[in-house]
């Protein structure tokens, strides 16, 4: 069950859009209910579009080099809600209906730790 | 005024932080009252030392090429709730509390344009 109706995304977003020169733009992940942050991943351009698609986040794993629909072993799959991009254009932020855990910790967030004295 | 108290970064905190391979970090800043996602931007060692010492969000900019305390010249600072780190410790949460706005358009989060068909 997808959340949002399939977003084809125009060519002229796309084209504001600054990916790095890894091709990559970071999307911050945000339940939309209860507003926690729950991660940081990157998308490329066709992870993003299949985001957009099939509903669901869709990210490119740095370390394995392969695309990652978020849940697809776990469950723990992220229904989009909305897309947002920011005023330089070169950070997404993705608002989510959070299945299970976000964290492979099975924790709510990611950020679990804090940095103190 | 300051909202935290100065926090001294331990040296194994900074050693579990990865920096990306230009000494950076990204930092996503989060209304902690609101829980608005504000903006991301980045930081390195001594920036992240300078937010924690200081008590206000510090950045390097890697436009401009220099650390950059936000609201220093539009009086719009982020005083810092607390910081956090990410189960991957590449990405940092900074929950703040934001005087006037986080954005130069002088909308209350950088996030506020929506990709739609």
């Amino acid at each position: 069950m997808n959340d949002i109706e399939k977003i084809q995304i125009t060519p002229k977003t796309i084209k504001k859009l600054k990916f790095n020169a890894d091709g990559l733009i970071p999307a911050i992940v945000q339940e939309h209910k209860t507003k926690e942050v729950l991660m940081m991943a990157y998308m490329n351009i066709d992870s993003l579009k299949e985001t957009l698609r099939g509903g669901k986040t869709c990210f490119w794993s740095r370390s394995r080099k392969e695309y990652w629909v978020k849940g697809m072993t776990s469950g723990h799959f992220q229904y989009v809600k909305g897309v947002y991009y920011d005023c330089d254009c070169d950070t997404l932020l993705v608002k989510v209906r959070q299945v299970g855990f976000p964290c492979h910790t099975m924790k709510k967030s990611c950020f679990y730790r804090k940095i103190k004295e």
